[in-house]
C-alpha cells in the first residue's frame, strides 16, 4: 500500500531513460539516523542520554539538479537537522543571531520549559545556478569560515571527540566565536562557488585551487539602532592535489554586542595507512580573542576506522586541552557502529566539559559515545 | 547511497506499468524554492534582504490521487510553505484565527524574540472524494474569497508587485480583510468543488460553469463567550470559455472583533500575444469598508514574460496606489529568473510600503526584486 | 514537472532489478490522512469540529531496511504527526515529561495563545540493528506498556470510540496515567525486540511467543534534585497461535510528581465471523490507583467492518462506563469512509466528555465521527 521509492544510481536511471518517456529531473530523497548512548562524567556530577548525531548529522533532505544546457544547470536543496533521540527538529535563525531561535511552551501564562522544535531546513536551504563561471547559491548554508573546522577534524565536529575550537564555549563562559549565530550557518546568504561540483558541499571542492565567497543579511531597517547587526562574509580557498588538502577560511560578522571575526588554515595529508590532520584557530568576538589547534588521525584497518585527535583552545589564561580516540565499524557503506572517548582538562579558569556533565574550573572531564549510524 | 526518484510524467508509469507488476497509486513529491535579493526604499528607511517567494510562493509538498473505480476517487495534498531564506517553516491557525500562530522563543522566562516555525502543511493539508457528484475535500486550503485576487493578479499576490487588495494591510494600519485568520486560507474546512480536476487547486476549473463552496469552523464551545468566533463560508463560481475565463467569489467569517465579508469580481482575456486582467474588490471589517481594483498585463516574448500592473486599495479618504513591472526570463520550464520593480504612492493618511521598508502617511516607497525560481 | 515516485510492491521492484544495475536498498514513504466532522454534545455544551484521526492517525513518514548480510540488517524509521485539519504538526518530549511540549505564540511580552507546532518524528524516531538475536532499537518510540490498550481496541484508540484507560484523564481530572509523558510513547529509549519482523511496530510480533523490552532516559544530571525524573523502562510479552493473540504489558516511569506504573493485559480471538477482543488495565500514579476494562467486536460484512465495545476506567468512587459502535466501509484497500458514535456516563463524580465537549460530573456525554481516511 505504499510509496517505495526506487533507490538507483544514475547510471541506471539514464539506462532506463534511453528506452522510455521519462523526464531528465530527479529529486533526491536522503538522510542520516545516528543514535549512541552518551556517558559524560565531571567532578560536578554526571548524565546518561541517549543522543543523536554521536559521528554524523542525523538529517533528512530533499535536493536535485536539472541541466538547463549550454554546460548550466539549476539546482535546490533542502535539508533538516533531525534530533532522532525525541523526533524533535532543528532550529534556526531568521536574523544571524544566536537569539530569537527555537520553539518554546508554556504552563499558564509563564514560560516555563523549552517546547519542541518541529522540522526546519536549518541545515542548508538553496537555491544556485551553476555554469562555465561556478555556481550563485541564494539561502542558507555554511559559512566559509565555519568548514575548516569540521573537514579538518577527524571527528567531524560530531560526538564527545569534537575539536575544542568547536566546542569552546562551554570551557570559556559562552562568549567565544563558535556562540555566535554565523560561527556555523548563516541565513539570507549569497554564495559564489569556484571549482566545485554544482549543488555540492564546501568540502566538494574540486582539483587544483577552489574557492567559496559569501556574504549575508541581518535584514535590518537603515534607521534602526544596529542597522548592521548580523550582516557579515566570509571566504574559503583552498588546494587539492592528489594526496594533500589544505583551505583557508576567514570570516566576519557584525554584531551589536560585539563584532567577531573568525580565522583558520586546515590541511590533511592521505600517507595510505592513515590521513593526518591538522589545523589552527584565530577567533575574536568584541574584546574576546581565542587561539585554537588540533592535531588528527584517521587509519582505516580493514572494515575498521580508528580516529585520534589532541585539540586546544584558549582565550587569555583559559586553556582547555582534549584527547579523543575513537573506532567506527563498518558493517556496509551506509551502517557503521562506533564507539568515541574523550577527556579535556582545564586550566586558568576554563571549565570545559563532555557529553553533558557540568564543567568545573580546572577540573578534567570525560565522555563516551556508542552508537550506531546509518545513512539512506 | 541515496534515494534518487524516478521523476516521469504519467504517460510513462503507465508504459512501464503495463509490462510490470505496479500497483496503480502514485505519489507525487513536488515543490518550488524561489529566491530573490529585495531591496525596499521608504521616506523613513530601507532595507536589503534576502527573500523567499519573489514571483511564486516556495514549498514542499506530497500529494496522490486513488483511482477507485466506478469514476470515483480519492485524493491526498500535504503542502508545506517553506522560508528558505533561513530555512523556517510557516505558521498556520488552529482556530481561524490571525493571532495564535507561529512560534515563540525565550530567554529566561520572558518572551522576547520570536521563535522559528517548523514545517507545517499550512498552504494545504486536505483529503478528498471525488466523483461525477464533484469533489468533498476536508482540511485546511484556501478560501473561496482568496482566489481571485491572486487568479487576476499577473504578479499571482507573490513579491513587491502584490496587488494592494492583497497587501492593504501596511497601508492602511493592518485592520482590513487581508490581515483576518480567513482572507487566504482557512483550517476546519469541508469544501464542495464543481467541474475542477480531481484534486486541483482552484485555479483549476475546467471548461464552462465551475464553482466551489467552502464552510470552516472555528471550533467554539457552544457555551463560550464567542461561539462562532472563527466561523466561516465561501464561494466562487466562474466561467471559463477558451481566452475568456472570470469568476465571482465571496466569503464571510464571523470574528469577535468584528465580522469579515470579502467580494471580489476578476477576468481575463488573453489577446494571444498579451493576456489581460482586471479585478474589482469590495471588503468589510466591522466598521471598515475597503475598495480595491487592479489592471494587469501579461505577455510573453519568447522566453520572456512582461508583466505588468497597476492596483489601488482606499478605506475612507486612504488611498494607496501601485504600479508594478516585471520580466520573467524561463531557463527551462522548471527554472526562471527575474526582476520586479514596483512603486506605491499614498494620500489621504495612506501608508503603504514596499520591500520591507517603512511606511511613511501620504509618501510613496519603491520595491525591487531580482531572484531564480526553480521547482521540481 | 513534479516527481512522480513509482508505488510498487518489492516483487516488482526485483523483477526491474534482475535486468537494471538498481542498488538494493529503498526508501519507503507513506502516510495517512483522516479526516472527520467531529460533533460532541454534553450536559455543559456543544463543539462541531474537523478534526483529524477518525479511525487511524493521520501522518507522514519516511523509513527502510538494508540487508547487512548475514542474516543482518539495518533499518531507520522517521513518522510525523500531522494535524490535518489545521496542517500543524504533533509535539513530542525530550525528557519524557508531558510538559515541556508544544509550541507558543505571543503578543507582546505575554504568552497569551498556543502557537503552532512543526512537524516532528514525534510518532516514531528510530534506527535499529536486527539479526539472529532480535532487534536493537534506539529513538522514540510506543512504550511496551501502551501497546495492548491499542491492539485490542476494536477502535485502535482514534476517534471518539477510544477506550477508556486511554481516554481516562478527562474522565478523572487528568491526574491517570495516560497523563503522563510516557503512557504512550518514550524518547531516549533503548528496546530489544524478539521475534518480530525487522523494523516493524510491536504489533508485528511473529508466531508464538515474542516480546519487547525497553528502557528509557529522562537525562537529568546526578546531581539534580530529581535525578531519575523521566527514566522508566516496559515490557510486553505476547503470543500468537492462529485466531489467538494475547499480551502481557507493563512499564514503570519515575516521575518527581509521582511514580507511574501501567499493567495491563489483552487478548482477541478471530471467530472466523467476528473477532473478539478484551483488555483489562491497572494503573497507579503516586497515590492514585485506577482499573480499567475493555469488551469488544469487530465484524467484517462484505466491504464493511462493524464495531463496537464496551469499555470502564474507575478510580476510586469514580468510574465512567462507555459504549461505541461504528461502521467502516472500504472504498478501495487504501481508502475508508467511517461513521462512530459513542456514549459514556459518569458516577461518583467522574466527569468523562466525548467529541471535545466539557465534562460534567456524574452527567453523561456523546459523542460522532463522520468521515474518511486514505493511506498511502
Amino acid at each position: 500500500m505504499h510509496a517505495v521509492i526506487y533507490v538507483c544510481n544514475l547510471t541506471a536511471l539514464a539506462a532506463v531513460a534511453a528506452t522510455s518517456a521519462f523526464a531528465q529531473s530527479t529529486v533526491t530523497i536522503w538522510g542520516v539516523v545516528d543514535a549512541a548512548v552518551s556517558r559524560g562524567t565531571s567532578d560536578a556530577n554526571s548524565v546518561t542520554r541517549l543522543v543523536g548525531s554521536g559521528i554524523s548529522s542525523s538529517q533528512l533532505g530533499f535536493r536535485g539538479t536539472e541541466d538547463l544546457g549550454g554546460g548550466m544547470s539549476a539546482s535546490f536543496w533542502l535539508e533538516a537537522g533531525v534530533s532522532n533521540d525525541s523526533g524533535a527538529g532543528g532550529a534556526t535563525s531568521t536574523n544571524n543571531q544566536s537569539t530569537g531561535t527555537g520553539a518554546t511552551s508554556a504552563t499558564g501564562g509563564a514560560v516555563t520549559t523549552t517546547g519542541t522544535q518541529g522540522l526546519t531546513f536549518n541545515r542548508r536551504s538553496t537555491v544556485s545556478l551553476t555554469g562555465g563561471f561556478g555556481e550563485i547559491r541564494l539561502g542558507r548554508d555554511y559559512t566559509p569560515q565555519f568548514w575548516n573546522w569540521t573537514a579538518y577534524d577527524p571527528f567531524g565536529t560530531n560526538g564527545v571527540g569534537t575539536n575544542r575550537a568547536m566546542a569552546n564555549s562551554v570551557a570559556l563562559g559562552g562568549t567565544t566565536a563558535s556562540t555566535t549565530g554565523t560561527a556555523v550557518r548563516a541565513s539570507n546568504s549569497v554564495t559564489y562557488l569556484y571549482n566545485h561540483a554544482a549543488n555540492a558541499t564546501y568540502a566538494g571542492g574540486g582539483a587544483g585551487l577552489h574557492a567559496a565567497v559569501q556574504m549575508y543579511y541581518g535584514e535590518n531597517l537603515s534607521d534602526s539602532a544596529t542597522p548592521k547587526d548580523g550582516d557579515g562574509s566570509g571566504i574559503r580557498v583552498g588546494y587539492n592535489a592528489g594526496a594533500l588538502s589544505t583551505a583557508l577560511g576567514y570570516g566576519q560578522t557584525k554584531f551589536a554586542a560585539g563584532n567577531m571575526t573568525m580565522t583558520n588554515l586546515g590541511a590533511s595529508y592521505n600517507f595510505g595507512p592513515a590521513t593526518l590532520m591538522a589545523q589552527v584557530t584565530k577567533d575574536e568576538l568584541g574584546t574576546v580573542k581565542g587561539d585554537g589547534m588540533l592535531l588528527g588521525v584517521a587509519a582505516p584497518m580493514g572494515a575498521g576506522l580508528i580516529r585520534a585527535s589532541y585539540s586546544t583552545y584558549e582565550t587569555g589564561t583559559a586553556e582547555s586541552k582534549q584527547t579523543a580516540i575513537g573506532y567506527v565499524h563498518s558493517l556496509s557503506k551506509r551502517t557503521r557502529a562506533y564507539v568515541t572517548y574523550a577527556n579535556v582538562s582545564n586550566s586558568g579558569g576554563a571549565k570545559a566539559a563532555l557529553g553533558g556533565a557540568t564543567g568545573v574550573a580546572d577540573k578534567s572531564s570525560s565522555g563516551f559515545d556508542i552508537g550506531m549510524t546509518h545513512s539512506f
